[in-house]
């Protein structure tokens, strides 16, 4: 049993610093790197792939929408052929980046609104995956397990990956539980631990409606933005370390 | 002999149209393609190399200072180190939509600012040269004749290309005559005709103070902004054609 | 009897130009003026509202959601909170260059995807209505006729104006036909301006369905951004003019 | 005798955070606040205002460059035209917000290289300062002591106070070291204390050279954005408390 723990990294902006890349790195086998839409911009992306090199962890793209003053949260309404442009677009910057440094990007993760709108609607997700196939087709789709994102990025001939959220409580149909909602989240760090493992160990996951869904995990979303964040995502290896499951980049 | 025709295309964005690309296609060997800083968008660019394609002209990227509201015009104080990151970032943009349409880029020609900070600054004409080495060193850079981008860009080892203009008066430097001089534009199409027929066969321009000087001539830069700037694109044309000169892409 | 007709002014951006704002305005009596988000910037703002007072025109503002490539014409997942500063921040804005020319702010009207967000939505409609109000409560708030743009308006204690559209469809509850379907637009100019007085005279209009509904009738939205479009403005005022309807800036 | 304190706040854009507005604040007496062009946006304008109001700190507008991606930080090759255009929109922006609270607008400080450029060109000082007093003539206009902006203040009309740098080295002719150089900063913070007591009780400061030279001080900028950046300005406060110099808002 293998699976890859990734993280977003190089969000800084200008002058605003963001999240703490250097401290998660060593947690990490694959990194999404912002690519100035949603974050980021020319001098973070040239270094944040310098430290990726470096790491030697996995480099995806983490594509986003035009919204900086948002950071690609929230839903807008456009349509698949100008999603199919902006990840283009931002695919290709990234890709000058990892030119530079001899890195091959490995996997591509929508961000935000991006990845929550295509995992919610077809012709958005079709988009996407498109995009990413047309770029270059041997890049792995990360997308959230049991979504059109998944389904989707296969039809078009891509390989996908299923993402899992050790903090996150799902819905029946495998959709994450909203934000909005009270319980969106699992405070209570052994429980998301559990979550973690039974996810990983039996492909299986307990909704908030206390019904057991299936799921494929091949990469865990974890966060480096606070101690506490750290700590947890130290947790989780541990306690795969125990059980024999060996964290790998995707791919891998 | 031969010569190059340039044009600056893809410069809508958004909402905005800009310039009469599909008038000016038939009239020249190669397009300076807006990359998303200073003009051009995502879908623009898409489009815009699309029928670049199809009309079988070369397409050169075209990158500019991070300053859409002053069309990237206005000079810009960033380290030479920033420009590296900035020219990268929208070659790979460029080449994310030119991998879609299977086209290459053929050369690459800073914007507006960019190439007027470039043409008097050696750190910046070399940061610009080093980033488009780095990139693909195969692609031709365009400067201005005369200038420390032509020989930055060939210290760097690639290969450039002088760039001539039929309409602007030169310094004795071989600099262009300033655009806030009252002098700075030939407004007789007669005399500018002749200067482009000396730029190109005898390699030399009689400058605003009356002395001739060298310059070399690979390419010659036109508009296609309105009626007149397409009928004298079209008298160059014929000028250059009863001489004997060819007009061909840049390397072809 | 009497009616306003406005038009959207001051859309240029940079060194794109847009609209034509000179040929329009002898024709109307209300501006709305675009305020740097969706549309405009600080050059443009200046200029506009010295013309709009030159012309002796109503100056209204037009503030939009913060996408300038998309033209402010995209639904965004912004919460009411946020609009409210949004709209806030442009109001101020633009009374910075109303002061210049000491010409006062008549009106505000939402544009693109704001106003329809606005017509549909009673919370935004509330957080836009509450900011003008906050703002400026003598300003007149221009929505479209039987939405809660208007309601929400009279509920914060603004006066509303009633805009109706000369060359758009109506569904049964007074929205307008979405421009995503077919017969969205009238197109035949004969049918367009009966429905303009019906409009105007009667407070009526015939819906996609057949069926008369009420609606008021303060201001009617006009373009003055192709030869046709003027065109049919003038046969708006003869038709209206004919009909005794005086045209007369909002509140006038 | 007494002195102002000035430090920038509202810094923060979207998600990303920026300096301890909340530790600086019990420290100072005037607060100048981002526009949203180089850092800030319209939530946090908003929250800021709101947050002077409650602490009664003088609030002042803090004009900035249109280059969030720069912070304002780098020279733009902008006319005096187009300055007084940027100026007067970010004032009538922040009015907006002050207007909500119920909060005057005190003083206007330049931000950045807008700032550096007013205070060594004569033309661009003169556009700030025509801006601000068009806008409104009671404004204090805070620009650095023995430059341009001063005296082009004075010119227009507004009561202009001179800002003097505790930490920061000075030229012979009153112009700041630029931060490029070497011994552009005063490490030794007991001697950064001694110069800030200098220039409040003799209006007199120590170049680089050695020079004794006349400077006004009015008022002192101070940064809050670190323990350590804290504990020099209550070191100030102390040292000039001794002294029996009071610390009180500009105009107070």
């Amino acid at each position: 049993m293998q699976i890859d723990l990734n993280c977003d990294l190089g969000e800084a902006f200008g002058n605003y610093s963001f999240g703490g890349d250097q401290h998660i790195i060593p947690l990490i086998t694959s990194a999404n790197v912002a690519c100035g839409f949603h974050a980021g911009d020319w001098n973070v992306m040239n270094e944040t792939i310098k430290i990726a090199k470096e790491s030697n962890i996995g480099v995806g793209a983490h594509p986003g929408l035009p919204d900086l003053q948002g950071f690609g949260r929230r839903n807008m309404d456009i349509s698949p052929q100008e999603i199919y442009n902006i990840v283009t677009y931002q695919l290709g910057a990234l890709q000058g980046f990892c030119n530079l440094h001899n890195k091959r990007i490995n996997h591509v993760k929508p961000h935000g609104a991006l990845y929550q709108m295509g995992a919610r609607d077809e012709n958005i997700a079709k988009a996407i995956a498109q995009a990413v196939f047309d770029f270059d087709s041997s890049l792995i789709f990360v997308g959230l397990s049991n979504t059109v994102l998944i389904s989707e990025a296969e039809k078009t001939g891509l390989t996908a990956a299923s993402e899992v959220f050790a903090d996150r409580r799902y819905e029946d149909d495998g959709q994450l539980v909203s934000r909005k909602e009270d319980n969106a989240v699992l405070t209570d760090k052994d429980e998301a631990i559990e979550q973690v493992l039974k996810m990983v160990t039996e492909q299986k996951v307990v909704t908030k409606t206390g019904k057991e869904i299936d799921l494929k995990a091949d990469t865990i979303c974890v966060h480096g933005d606070s101690a506490q964040a750290l700590e947890f995502v130290k947790s989780i290896r541990d306690t795969l370390n125990k059980e024999g499951v060996s964290i790998k980049q995707l791919g891998g």
